[in-house]
């Protein structure tokens, strides 16, 4: 057997679930009616589903101890964009939902363009245009 | 404007690049030509791309200081099968490949059957079986 090679969902363990299912339908993203409020929020997208739970609850459904958090995760999800202007437009979005862009956009060494924000819980989003891998019909990079 | 719904890559930083590289050959995941021998590795998923880099590389690209890292990062991956077989098959491949159960799968309070596993790094993945998600053409489950 192969395991199936599949992300199927991403959960960020967040402070206070109100708050970043707040952020993230302030970017117009949609929230699924398998979500139960306040508790967890389940976001679709092109690629895995975004599920924002409780960090405390996160750590103990994994049998983990939630302990002392570092500012950097060692985590990055990027967001691929069409165009820069698409991801300036796209950072402008994230800072008026309530994140902060922890390093604005520039060009790239490898010939695309590229910015960082953080969610309200430090969560890093990546925001890039990268003209070396075009974007599939779901929005998704398609790599070689 | 929105924002694209869209996870297009999650990038874990990881100490080896190689040895995470491995990790998930092991499992039979799909490296991408676009990886960069032990430097960058891009794994097609059946959702996001998975990149494995250097986390002090990750860090200093989104212009954060890795600092002291927590060994639960408040975010966790997961990866939902088609049934309960297929999660104890898919920890017991893991293991084989060199990663850590840190919760042996049990049924859950949501009519499903789930377990932990970390990476080599500690990056945390669910090994899930849903049956109240159903999985669609592309193995990822159909939110309401």
């Amino acid at each position: 057997m192969t395991v199936p090679a599949r992300v199927s969902l991403v959960t960020l363990g967040v402070a206070d679930v109100r708050r970043s299912t707040a952020f993230y339908r302030a970017l117009g993203w949609p929230v699924s009616s398998a979500s139960a409020e306040g508790e967890v929020t389940f976001v679709r997208t092109a690629g895995a589903v975004l599920a924002l739970w409780s960090e405390g609850e996160l750590a103990a459904d994994a049998g983990a101890s939630a302990g002392e958090r570092s500012a950097f995760r060692g985590v990055a999800l990027a967001l691929n964009l069409a165009s820069r202007d698409e991801v300036d437009e796209a950072l402008e979005q994230m800072t008026s939902a309530g994140g902060t862009v922890v390093k604005p956009p520039v060009a790239t060494p490898w010939g695309g363009y590229s910015g960082y924000a953080a969610d309200p819980d430090g969560h890093l989003w990546e925001v890039a245009h990268n003209p070396g891998w075009p974007l599939g019909p779901d929005g998704l990079p398609v790599l070689p």
